[in-house]
């Protein structure tokens, strides 16, 4: 595969209370259109990511509700596949490139999600879970937090062992002006803040957020970063019908399928974005990306091999965690960030030289993922 | 394009209260596998149609809620287009196979709708409608009636007129034992029925229904019917944007691009199913899918040519309005009434040696339209 990613847009992320989702939208649409340089008349169609919108702001049908703000008149899809809405929108605008389906494509992920009480957020997400989940009044640091248990119990890490992942992201996003939180953290306040779902604390997960990025695919060549490989993998909605909780088995197979996709090997990776949703779920990603050996996630993040002047960076956007998560915009951000940071237009967090970079979007627990590889 | 069209399958549409979101896709996804007679494990990829499930059922993230009652493990994508859900989840599966992306997939329509209340069925409709539109009061049937008032405005065409589009379809239903009205009516019961929203009475107007339908769709020729053709269009979300109250312009497109996509004329389409959720839906849809003159669409469907035994059958199901229209599940319905038309294996309702037929499904007041041209 190979699809130019020629414009790249994204607005601040946070509890944005004077912007509505389209307005969101508009910003990150307009922006990203901008940036490739095309006429609104050259974007052959519009894949919107987006998970609750039809919940939080009673407007479905995404597709003609954002074309209609941008002034596209392009054939537009709305793509939802929970907290994997972006990415997945990512990979079928992709695939739609790579076929000659289309010529250029905006991908926009947003989600307005501060509108309601944290309890009906917390409510909304769990549409992302199964019914048997919600039945069972489980929320999602309560999924995570069974998958926390089980990954402590074997392999003996600790709270403090995956804090680092925190404390890591929220060093990277004092480094980002649109993140959500520039706050830089210890181990220590990771440890002593409230308790969510034993034993995830509150500085153990990513917040509730606002926030809208674009990308422009295209299908000329140019010399902007492109998309090497995109893929997607399922696995059961429901946790209790895995066959591990230590691991996500549908990132695995994607990210396998990504690298053989792209010809490279997890070696070859400069930096990623990870979905740090929860820190035991950056840990678990270094390790379904083959970055290090299973139950050694932890220690590879406390290393600082994935710290911003380390070997790879990791989330060094601020991740999920620190920079937030509108959970439709995610996946598009990752692959914001990546592509700014191959285009070395990042200033204060920029990466030296990277040639090739991955985004990793979890969908719930891991019932869907994509893996994407971009390159320069 | 040329997509095999190798399984179908289909609920009961109606009042199902004991049946689920996900019983019905169990049943409708079952029996078009089955027909396909492939293995699971063929089934490479899942596109899920559905518009309401998160905020009725509490259940986002389709794509692999859908797949784990099936035992499917391929990559899954849930696509939200208001009414058009449907047709476009048919439409992007079709792009994916004829650019070879996938061999066999599912393409699964399905809707839950009479779990709440015909006020929160509404309301949550209007999801597909524009903010300004909601602000204003609007219901979908008040959009509808703005566009019957106008087009009886300008075409001198009544109430009674328009009629004979739902007399026509109660009656195919009254064939149609998956119906979730089967019983015939007159042009004097829909005058006489309560008002909606004027000019619009009751028995114009299509129902709140729950039912799933599904197809395989595969890339290698078989002798079962293909898709030779599907265009999608979009428009503003709002009406008030539109150049037109009386045409929808958006099929217009999405009709031409279809025909010359497969190489036909509106002459030689054999039957249709047109998305009828109001009378006045089918009669602009005649003059939009060129089966008539501007402003004779009424007359069209009231000479009889549009019934079973007329030239050019329209909604055989029974349309939105008898058949029912579970919003997701409407433009996969719509394929497997076509292919099954095709096939020549409904009995009652069995049109005689058709070659060709078309479906046409629309989001909203027209925001997002799919047409599908499907031969033999």
């Amino acid at each position: 595969m190979k699809v130019s990613i020629t414009g790249t847009g994204i607005t601040k992320f946070g509890e944005l209370w004077d912007k509505s989702l389209l307005d969101l939208a508009f910003d990150a649409g307009n922006e990203a259109i901008k940036e490739s340089g095309l006429k609104k008349e050259q974007i052959n169609a519009l894949f919107v990511g987006n998970m609750l919108s039809a919940k939080f702001d009673s407007q479905g049908h995404l597709g003609p509700a954002v074309a209609q703000v941008l002034g596209l008149v392009s054939p537009a899809f709305h793509i939802e596949a929970a907290c994997a809405s972006g990415g997945l929108a990512i990979h079928l605008a992709a695939q739609a490139i790579e076929a000659g389906e289309y010529e250029n494509v905006l991908v926009l992920g947003a989600e307005k999600m501060t509108d309601v009480s944290t309890a009906e957020a917390a409510s909304g997400l769990m549409g992302a879970a199964s019914e048997e989940e919600r039945d069972a009044g489980l929320t999602f640091p309560g999924l995570y937090a069974l998958m926390a248990q089980a990954y402590f119990a074997k392999y003996q890490v600790s709270q403090k062992d995956v804090a680092y992942a925190s404390v890591k992201n929220h060093l990277h996003a004092s480094l980002n002006e649109n993140a959500q939180f520039g706050n830089k953290i210890t181990v220590e306040q990771v440890l002593k803040s409230m308790e969510i779902a034993n034993p995830l604390k509150l500085l153990d997960c990513s917040p509730i957020s606002d926030g809208a990025a674009a990308v422009v695919l295209s299908k000329k060549e140019s010399k902007k970063p492109f998309i090497s490989a995109s893929s997607t993998k399922t696995d059961t909605l429901s946790l209790s019908q895995r066959k591990t909780l230590t691991e996500i088995i549908a990132a695995q197979e994607a990210a396998k399928s990504a690298y053989r996709s792209a010809g490279v090997s997890p070696n070859d990776i400069d930096l990623a974005e990870v979905h740090d949703c929860f820190s035991i779920a950056e840990v678990i990603a270094m390790e379904d990306l083959s970055f290090c050996k299973k139950g050694e996630g932890a220690k590879l993040i406390k290393t600082g091999k994935t710290t911003i002047g380390g070997k790879m960076p990791v989330n060094t956007s601020g991740g999920l965690k620190a920079c937030g998560h509108p959970v439709g915009a995610t996946g598009v951000k990752q692959v914001v960030e990546i592509t700014r940071q191959l285009e070395g237009r990042l200033t204060k967090r920029q990466v030296k030289n990277p040639k090739i970079g991955l985004t990793h979007n979890v969908g719930g627990t891991g019932a869907t993922v994509v893996v994407n590889i971009i390159q320069n």
